[in-house]
């Protein structure tokens, strides 16, 4: 497929011309504020899609934000590839630590992407990726070389929970029929050794509310007489793991699989290096569950983490008050086995329980979703790696990853297909934070990468 | 004194009014965003202690807000009384739980304000209070019975901790020169029951930073494996307190004046209904240090609150991330013979010692003050306690107060002289707290009853 090589040089300026207009768009599905501009961003998903060859294209409503839904059907007996991505994206504050504006997109050159990258919210977490596909498709159709049907499913609620999605999957089950699902909403090891991500974390997130008095209270005067909500939530929070970092929530790890030293030994052979993941983070130490190394902290064990804590007087200078409420939002990353629903429930009555009396406290479940674990003797992630070893020069290396795509098991529970991760990012690309980027290389190599995919799944499937 | 009683009715309605002016200046000392209201604050107390009938009214530049000096020497063979008061006022915010506008002051009728209360902040911490004495001197000069010389210094710093008036007493002690300091910035027990504070605990205020990783991290592919500096914060606000609710900071209770079983039993007379207290506060329980019971938490005994907390995502939705810093605003509050420098000093190396490997600390002092403690047998007491007597039909009750006035400390170290808390507000007047308010009657009654301590307080010098 030599053709994709020259199609990727000869078009490379529109295709990031084309994703830098995507980012320009603050596509923030968290915050009501941007609503407009999540649903201008359907839009221009739509658009893009007819452009690059779509037969049909549809602005589908949900309950949230519309999905958009694209295909070409070239002969109902060939396989069909769903495509998945999102067009939303996380809040981009902190603002300030941006060193450009987050919906500005500018090219600049990092150590590690000497070539440049596209510094934007979402640059890499999803729009630069699921773009990607949009391209790939774009050559299939324009060279003539779409081995099977391809059917999209762009949604806008991936960063809040993807409510809206497993209610259209479940009522369009015939509609996104099909025989793999592809997703690249994932990363690698790095741009010389590409990796496929095999599992994946579940994900229950919360809110909590602790109320001690009526009404903020003077500090000096009540200080000392009345439970103090914040106080109370430090000493609730901090109770939630033990000396060795181990949950203390009652029956949190029964389902929790463990992982053979056979398999452990295997994940081990990934390459890292300590000092430089210290490094990169400024970090004098790391820090996590007794008995597991930093590749098993991460990606097979289940972990509890605030990602949000906010109460009584916050501004400038000093206010001797006590808040009459204290919040926390807490994320509990979850592993094969461990159902989200039941783990939420595990919280929600052990934090009830642990209240002291004096304060009244609330759990608010925000979303979640199941772990997941990809075969790797699957026609599809054979196919994915050939492509991967075609373009790299070298093999995929499967990886367990610790983030989370709930809706990777409600596909599989809904559709009965397999999802193939082929993720194209770094974990140096920063989503989630500020100063997001994804590479050019690494924008242009997944482009190059994805026909190869089609093409081997579709040998492979005779 | 029959005049003073129809004085105040002749007057009233000019003297709630003059004093709803001064309260619509939004004068909020810790945030640089009304600076310029402190400022036009500070020329109102002014030109009201000018009209009052002081010979002589500056505005003293200090190196932070202005404080306004006044005097009446009428002979200086007589007693002169310093008093002192703030104009600044706390931050309003929560903002939305004002039921009107903090600073467009309304008269209100409550169950315990059944004449009517003025809304607004700052109403009875300190503009009412401390308007209360220009009233007075207003009605002693129109009377001609001021008995002895009066001085005024009214600051604007209060709120965040009076660090320029340290400067400005150390410096002008020659013209601050008196035989006793005047203050109405606390509270008494009841309109039926009036008390004076003969005790005040003492203030150490911090703001502490955690600081994890360099940036903020995606919480699925990090968390678990570096240390999430809201966990740690919570964690290490969590150790500040033991089971028993006792501060476990090494050396923090050494200097703490244990009171003996009668000063505990005398203080247990002063009326006090723990349902009542519970009710008012909607709470289903007390809080706090065993072995003490609620008015002597809250007075007699050093305590540890976190004031503010923040950090992460804590906007609407969910955002999975692992914060950089996490911040918190800490403040304890300290008895007689505790040393706040020393105090503060001890908090700093505690909570740095219990810091983990994986994220750095920093404690920034706010500001402070130390306890105090009034001797009942006095001239002032007696004066004061002859005055409310006159007035509320019954004596004052001492009591100890669980708020700090850290200037009273250094008044008497600078200055040499007692400082006489004639105090006015109720507890339930929402000091520091949404819907302050201020009692028509407590104001009038203020107004009323001071005029009587300058009378007795200079027949007991003679």
């Amino acid at each position: 497929m030599e053709n994709i090589k020259s199609y990727v040089q000869q078009h490379k300026d529109r295709f990031i011309n084309e994703l830098i207009e995507l980012l320009k768009i603050p596509s923030v599905s968290a915050d009501a504020a941007y609503s407009q501009d999540v649903i201008n961003t359907s839009e221009a998903v739509k658009i893009s899609l007819e452009k690059a060859g779509c037969d049909f294209v549809e602005i589908c409503d949900t309950p949230g934000y519309p999905i958009v839904y694209g295909e070409k059907i070239i002969d109902p007996s060939l396989p069909t590839v769903l495509v998945y991505g999102h067009y939303d994206v996380q809040p981009a504050d902190p603002m300030e630590l941006w060193t450009s504006p987050p919906f500005e997109p500018v090219i600049k050159k990092t150590d590690i992407h000497p070539e440049g990258a596209i510094f934007a919210r979402g640059a890499c977490d999803d729009k630069g990726q699921m773009y990607m596909h949009v391209k790939a498709l774009e050559y299939m159709v324009q060279s003539n070389t779409l081995p099977c049907n391809v059917k999209f499913m762009i949604e806008g609620e991936e960063e809040v929970g993807s409510k809206s999605l497993s209610w259209f999957v479940e009522r369009n089950q015939e509609k996104l029929k099909n025989d793999v699902i592809l997703i690249s909403d994932t990363g690698m090891i790095s741009n010389q050794q590409p990796s496929i991500t095999t599992g994946l974390r579940g994900l229950s997130y919360v809110e909590v509310e602790v109320t001690g008095p009526n009404r903020d209270l003077h500090s000096g005067l009540y200080g000392g007489a009345v439970a103090n909500p914040i106080n109370v939530l430090a000493k609730m929070i901090a109770s939630l793991h033990d000396e060795d970092n181990h949950i203390t929530i009652p029956g949190f790890y029964d389902n929790v699989q463990e992982l053979s030293l056979e398999e452990r030994a295997e994940m081990a052979k990934a390459p890292f290096n300590l000092e430089n993941y210290k490094k990169a983070l400024d970090l004098n130490d790391v820090y996590g569950e007794k008995g597991y190394v930093t590749n098993e902290r991460n990606s097979i064990r289940p972990t509890l983490d605030v990602n949000g804590i906010w109460g009584g007087y916050t501004g400038e200078g000093a206010k001797t008050v006590i808040a009459s409420k204290a919040f926390a939002k807490i994320s509990m990353r979850l592993v094969p086995n461990q159902d989200w629903e039941q783990i939420t429930e595990l919280f929600t009555k052990h934090f009830m329980s642990i209240a002291p009396a004096g304060v009244t406290v609330k759990v608010k479940p925000h979303h979640g979703g199941q772990g997941y674990v990809t075969p790797i003797d699957s026609i599809g992630y054979k196919a994915a790696n050939m492509a991967y070893t075609e373009t790299f020069g070298v093999p995929a290396i499967p990886v367990r990853s610790g983030g989370s795509i709930p809706i990777v098991a409600l596909f599989e529970k809904e559709l009965k297909s397999k999802t193939i991760l082929m993720g194209f990012g770094l974990d140096s690309d920063a989503i989630h934070s500020p100063n997001e980027h994804f590479g050019i290389f690494n924008y242009l190599k997944g482009i190059e990468t994805i026909p190869l995919f089609y093409k081997y799944f579709v040998e492979l499937s005779k």
